[in-house]
Order: C-alpha cells, then sequence, then structure tokens
C-alpha cells in the first residue's frame, strides 16, 4: 500500500502499512449484526404480523438487565398494548408429578387443533439455567414444541417472584398482540408463584392426583380456594376409581366454600393427559366461565382489579426493598427482632424506632 | 387586695384586683384530677397486682390519640411485657347471628368455674359508639360481666384494620400482665379482621351453624383453613340432627387440606352455647392442641413469627401510607389507574412514574 505524495508543505514521514485485516469478513458482519438490531418500529410492526422472531427478540428484551434494552422493551409494550387484551388467559398449577407438562401438551394440542393459538408461559421464581425451570425441557412438549400455532417461552430467570411476575405480565401483552388468543401460565405447586399467577389470569386450574387423603399435602394452603376448576390427572388404568373418588370428594368439598364473585360454581373432571382424554371438557369448561363471567362483566371487572394490583404491588415491593435494603436499617432490624424475641419490647415500639432511623 | 409599696425606683400604677373565682372549689377539683392521674409506675404496680381499674386506665391511654398518652402507654406497657406471655390466646369468628357472644358467656362462664381468668377483646375495625361494637351490648354477657374473674373490653374504635389490631395486641399484654391467663379475641366474620386475629392468637375457633349447604356463604375465603376447631352451636333441639351431619362433612372437607404446620388436626364439634353444653368438649380440645404445640415447641414458634410478622406489618403499613398520602402522589394515582385501564399504559410504568415523583 503506497501513499500519494501530500500536496501539503507539511512533510510527513512515510508510514509502516497497516497489517491486512486478520479477518476480511468483519466489516460485513458487524454491519449484518447491526441490520439485525431492529428499530422498536420494526419488532412492534412484526409482532403484529405475528413474527415469532421479532416476539422472541422483544421478550428477550423484557427479560434483560440493561435499562437500555428494557426502555426499548417498554416503548415496544407501549405500542402492542392496544392490540393486546383479546385473549383467554388459563393459569395451571399442581404440585411436581402431577403431569403438568404432559397436560399442557395435550390441551394446547388439543386447542391448535380446533384453531386456537396457544402461548405458554411459565412463572417459577426458582428456576434458572442449572436448576431448569418447569418448561426448561421442552422434550416433555414434543408435539406442541413443533406446532406452528404454539409458542412455549420457559419462565424468565431471577430470584425475586416480583421480578418473575412483571416480567411475565409483560410477555403476556406481547403474545397477544403477535395474535395468540389463549395464554397458558404454568406454575409451580409450591410457595408464593400461584398468588402470583391467580393474580394474572383469568382463569385458575389445578391439577391433582387421584388416591388417599393424603395425595392433598404438599398443595399449598389456600390453592383449593383459587382454582376455578380442579382436574384429577391420570384417571385411567387403575386410578380410574380412586379417581372418580377423588371427584365426588373434591365436588363436596368445593360447595362448603362460599360463593365466589365471579358467581361461578367451581367445577371438578377426570383426565388422562397421557391418554388425551378429557380435554374437550376442559375446554368446554374454561367456555362455560368465560360466557358467564363476560355476560356478568366480572371478566373485565377482573383484569381490571388485577392491573390496579400490580401497580400498587409494584410501588409498595419497591417501597419495602428501599426501606430494607437501607444499611443502617438491616444493622437494627435484626437487633430490634432479637428484642422483641426477648419479650424486651414490642413489634410496634420497634417499628417505630425503625421507622425514626434517618441514614 | 392591696400591693406592697414598691421599693423599685419605677413607679407602677395600681392595678384593678382580680375578680373572685366564679368557681371557689376549681383549685381543688383540678388537685383531685391530677391526683387521678396516677404514674406510669402506680400503673404499672397495679396492674402486676390484678388491679381492673388501673387495667382499664391502661388500656385507655393505649386508645388514646393524645401523643402523651401514647407515650405513657409504651413506657407502661414495656414494664409489663417480662409479665405477660403466660397465657393462651383464643380467637373466636363466626357469621353475626351464630351466636358469639352467647358462646362466649358459656365458655367464659365454663372458664372462670375451672378457676381461669378470662379477659374477653373484639376486633371489630367498623365498630364506633354510635354503630355499636360487637361487644358494645354486654347485656348479652350478662353472668360474665358481674363475674368478678373475667374482664370484657369491646373493640377500640377506629377506621384502620392496623390501628385496631394494635391496640388490641397491647391490650393482650395488660391483661396477661394482670393475671389473665385466657385471653379471648371475638372478632366479626367479615373483612380482613380474622386475618389479623389469627396473627395474634395461638388457636382459631370458627363457630358455625347447621343447616345445608349454603350456611357457610357470608364465611370469608379461607376462614376455614385458619380453623383449628370448628364448633358447630345450636346444636339442640330440631337443630341437632343436621349438626351432626355438618359435622360429619366438615371432618370430611378439613380432612382434604394439607396437615398444618402446627402438626394438629383440625377438630370439628357440636355445642350448643345456649344451653351451656359442649363447652368442657371445647376447653378439652384446646387444651389438647396446647399440649401438642408446648410439646413440639410451636407455640413458641408461632408466636415469634406472629411478633415479627406485626413488626414488618407496621413498617410496611407505614411506608405505604407515607406514601399514598403525599398530596402530588393522590393526584397522579387516579390519572395512572385510568390510563391502565384504558391499556393506554401497564401497570409497571405506571408504577416507575409515581414512585419517580419528587414532592
Amino acid at each position: 500500500m503506497t501513499r500519494k505524495a501530500s500536496t501539503s508543505a507539511l512533510k510527513e514521514n512515510e508510514g509502516i502499512s497497516p497489517r491486512e485485516m486478520t479477518n476480511v469478513n468483519a466489516i460485513s458482519k458487524i454491519r449484518a449484526r447491526r441490520k439485525k438490531q431492529k428499530s422498536t418500529q420494526e419488532i412492534v410492526t412484526a409482532i403484529l404480523s405475528g413474527n415469532m422472531t421479532a416476539l422472541s427478540q422483544a421478550i428477550t428484551l423484557v427479560e434483560s438487565k440493561n435499562p437500555k434494552h428494557l426502555e426499548q422493551a417498554n416503548a415496544i409494550i407501549k405500542q402492542c398494548l392496544p392490540h393486546a387484551n383479546q385473549s383467554v388467559r388459563i393459569g395451571i398449577t399442581g404440585v411436581p408429578g402431577v403431569g403438568k407438562s404432559t397436560f399442557i401438551e395435550a390441551f394446547g394440542t388439543y386447542l391448535t387443533g380446533i384453531e386456537k393459538k396457544v402461548a405458554v408461559l411459565a412463572v417459577d421464581p426458582s428456576s434458572s439455567i442449572t436448576k431448569g425451570s418447569i418448561l426448561g425441557d421442552k422434550t416433555r412438549m414434543e408435539d406442541l414444541v413443533k406446532n406452528e400455532n404454539a409458542f412455549i417461552r420457559p419462565s424468565p430467570s431471577g430470584t425475586s417472584l416480583g421480578g418473575v411476575a412483571r416480567k411475565t405480565r409483560e410477555t403476556i401483552i406481547l403474545c397477544e398482540a403477535a395474535g395468540f388468543d389463549t395464554i397458558i401460565i404454568e406454575t409451580v405447586g409450591v410457595g408464593q408463584s400461584e398468588t402470583a399467577v391467580h393474580s394474572m389470569v383469568d382463569f385458575f386450574l389445578l391439577l391433582k392426583l387421584a388416591g388417599a387423603g393424603d395425595e392433598l399435602q404438599g398443595i399449598k394452603r389456600g390453592i383449593i380456594e383459587m382454582a376455578d376448576m380442579i382436574a384429577i390427572n391420570k384417571a385411567d388404568g387403575e386410578n380410574l376409581k380412586s379417581a372418580k373418588l377423588a371427584k365426588v370428594e373434591f365436588n363436596r368439598a368445593l360447595h362448603l366454600y362460599p360463593i365466589k364473585a365471579s358467581e361461578w360454581q367451581p367445577k371438578v373432571i377426570t383426565c388422562s393427559a397421557i391418554k388425551k382424554e378429557g380435554m374437550e371438557a376442559v375446554y368446554t369448561i374454561i367456555s362455560d366461565y368465560l360466557k358467564l363471567t363476560v355476560d356478568n362483566s366480572y371478566f373485565y371487572k377482573k383484569r381490571n382489579e388485577q392491573n390496579k394490583f400490580w401497580l400498587l404491588q409494584t410501588i409498595e415491593d419497591r417501597l419495602k426493598s428501599e426501606f430494607f435494603n437501607r444499611i443502617n436499617i438491616k444493622k437494627e432490624l435484626e437487633k430490634q427482632l432479637n428484642l422483641v424475641e426477648n419479650n424486651e419490647t414490642t413489634p410496634f415500639v420497634a417499628a417505630e424506632y425503625l421507622l425514626g432511623i434517618k441514614d
């Protein structure tokens, strides 16, 4: 490489020629990568036309920890909002081993067979790549994962339920904008995650197993009361008889509860997800529920209340975390808890003391 | 009245004599009143010796809105704390008409008959003098009110459950320091008050009526799960048969729930408070519960957790009320809720906006 002789009066020594680039394709690669980073408008347009790649990209932005990504995610969601909310959101819970994945595989396949578009999400705050989230092992949903009218997304990672719930709520909006009319949200039968899922779905389905009395252990207290339907799974072969008995018992128990604000009387059915039996019955019950609650306006009222709940909950979570993460509060809280434990102060006096601490 | 001639160089005109006092007894009256305002130490000593007047005075200080009174109340409670906690705290709930007052009259009388000292308190945030609190009408507890081993105090007034709960928690301590070994806390079967009471008692008793299916309406969801015992009241005369049936049904329903952390299997009994039948059975069950939970340490663990709960709850309540009472937040919250309702923003974006408002 030779330079053109300088026409300037300033003399410049001839330099060393730069090395040949080690990767001759680098520039075109960088250009291609830049091109792949679509604009907000491009992503929104693609989502609204049902493009799955754009949907996945937007969800990745929602799940990112990069503030710039979150800013773009918020802009995308804002533009998707007018196209969202046209769906039924179904929460599914049950203890490990009850057959949630198999059930979703069977139910989701049934739904796509009747022209529904199904998005399957998960809320599992304990999940991480190494621990393996409940939807992480997509091989348990072999058919659904290949189905072009289904979209499966594992739980976003994160240790805080609040964070996971937020990401899932926003992912619901993106999926709805992409044309999914049935959103299934799976959660594990432990901890507070059911309550969070219950606060983001229209219909709450509890999966159970047949068996004697103690089959109910391991289900968190209060879950039965949340359920709009209990489906007793694995009702096949030798289990059939006990499943039918369990159905009678649960029906009796559910009638002991007060009538729900939805005016819906929770239903109990038996099914066998592995044999794909009972899926139509599940769908019929959900349709009945939708008809009732759309007619009596509870459907819309509940969604409004859920929105209000998440607004207030987000604020409360933040106020708490800001307070309890203050270094001086962390130090003093432990001391005050000890004083309370030893009956040297009351919880209220201790609280006043902590609230009075200035940093 | 004549003045002594001034010895000062400054001349002072002779003033007008003050009027004779219109009430010649005022000074002695004020002195008497001051004398009645006992010192903290006097009140504590009197409480510890079981003086009911001092106990009532201290509770009045706890319930006062005067900051000086509250300061004195805190000082009294602090000195009472080492003498408190020697009791069993029993929560009682049930819908209006189930016979709570009659039950407490019968059960309290039974307890004093076996040498117990019984304090009856109430948590009813809706109560006020005009509305009439659940324990306001003491005539429904004719015997107990005259019983020298019983102490009855209606719900403190106040519209906030948090405030009422706090006052009741502190009153429990005062009653225990005064030697009451059985604290009964009554609450109405509506709203959040059961949850508050559940968080301050060792044992939770749900009163119910016999009858077909719908007798359970009107009981808040989740209450059955909280109960350590369900007593089906008015099990007499024509009701006896249906009460026994209800007992079978509830027993079945309770067995569907997971085992409690206390390892206690909730019991169902029938009783007739008006005929004073079943009171010994109630007492025996509570004694069994105490034996189990003291032996397995759950009793102490639960009290510790309750203390921790109230400490954190008090802080959370205050953080929330301070935030939401800010004038700019009040203004903007309504707007943001409307935007969320019209799908123009998400609950999370709205929350971020509100959290970012500086006054």
